[in-house]
């Protein structure tokens, strides 16, 4: 693939549109138009057309799209066709939200294994997934090469914690600890989760309505 | 306050701004200049310069601005510095995780109460929030108004639990069950978290990395 720089509002904006088209043939919709996709997401359908020719676009104007193969190519895109390894470190009421309730295949992850410190988690299993030692990682890591790590434990661990992932050769570190990190001169990509950025967000915008 | 029309991107780049001001706060930083704060986030200076001139600016042109009180000005704009009520409905793992590690105050809101329909968490409380029967919701919403409900039910009820909420008058709703809806017409503003959009992201940063 032809490797040109692609600006990070238009990779946000890929996510949204692979739901919608998972969505739409959930529906069993067989043609999108952009200006239909657009309105879906709130995006204009200028917009639309603008972020798929970033991709070198996927054609048919006037005809619209057809929902199957664009929701592939924009698979493809993403990366979520491949299976890449996640283990998740810090099985504490929010690890256990995620091992109970997220689907990793669906983003492109298997998640192969839970890492916890205390007793009487390890060696039980959530979801298929067993949680293992933390203090064993190393060892786990030499066998299975770990793409991303799931970064749940509590916030004063977290430092420490991706630092020794860092280490271990992860190459992503999907972190929900609220403290921001950046690995970019070891070469890991660092995807923050800030529950407190979008409450903030519906805070403003009730704030407009008074 | 004037009302002008203000860019969705520049209202989700405000909570980053709190929160880089907090931190800098934190640390016993009392200026910083545009491109400090652009370089912390990732942003262009004058795209920092330009998104405070949405608000009329917060002036000092080379000198920098004052940590504590664009901290304040930014946290005025985003309604954090008012006190609002929000209660929780559907206390699974990850309302768990919610009632236990996030810091509601913090986001300008007071969380008042969980909501639940089963018998064993009914009548329990949770880090001094107290978890009521669901099937008396609309009893409670008599005697206290709810901002903001925070929708951590299952999927399947994500729907019916919503619309029983904007039928009470909820003014937001923060959104978790990845299931899209939209009460515009009713004047409810709904801030959804798709944990998958995220993981995508990472996803595609490391596909590039091949």
């Amino acid at each position: 693939m032809s490797e040109r720089y692609i600006s990070p509002l238009v990779i946000r904006r890929l996510p949204k549109y692979h739901r919608c088209l998972k969505e739409l043939e959930r529906s069993g919709v067989e043609r999108v138009s952009s200006s239909v996709l657009a309105e879906t997401l709130g995006f204009t359908a200028s917009q639309v057309r603008q972020d798929f020719s970033c991709f070198g676009g996927f054609g048919q104007q006037g005809y619209g799209y057809n929902v199957v193969s664009l929701r592939q190519k924009i698979a493809e895109i993403i990366g979520v066709d491949k299976c890449r390894n996640a283990v998740l470190i810090g099985v504490g009421n929010l690890g256990h939200a995620l091992l109970h309730n997220f689907d990793f295949q669906k983003c492109g992850f298997e998640l192969r294994a839970a890492f916890d410190v205390s007793e009487a988690l390890i060696g039980t299993s959530i979801n298929g997934v067993e949680i293992l030692d933390m203090g064993n990682i190393e060892e786990y890591a030499k066998e299975t090469s770990i793409d991303v790590a799931v970064l749940t434990v509590p916030r004063q661990f977290a430092k420490e914690t991706a630092q020794r992932l860092v280490e271990l050769g992860v190459r992503g570190i999907w972190n929900f600890t609220n403290v921001d990190m950046n690995f970019e001169e070891k070469g890991v990509k660092v995807e923050n989760v800030h529950f407190a950025d979008s409450l903030k967000i519906l805070c403003y915008e009730i704030s407009r309505e008074n």
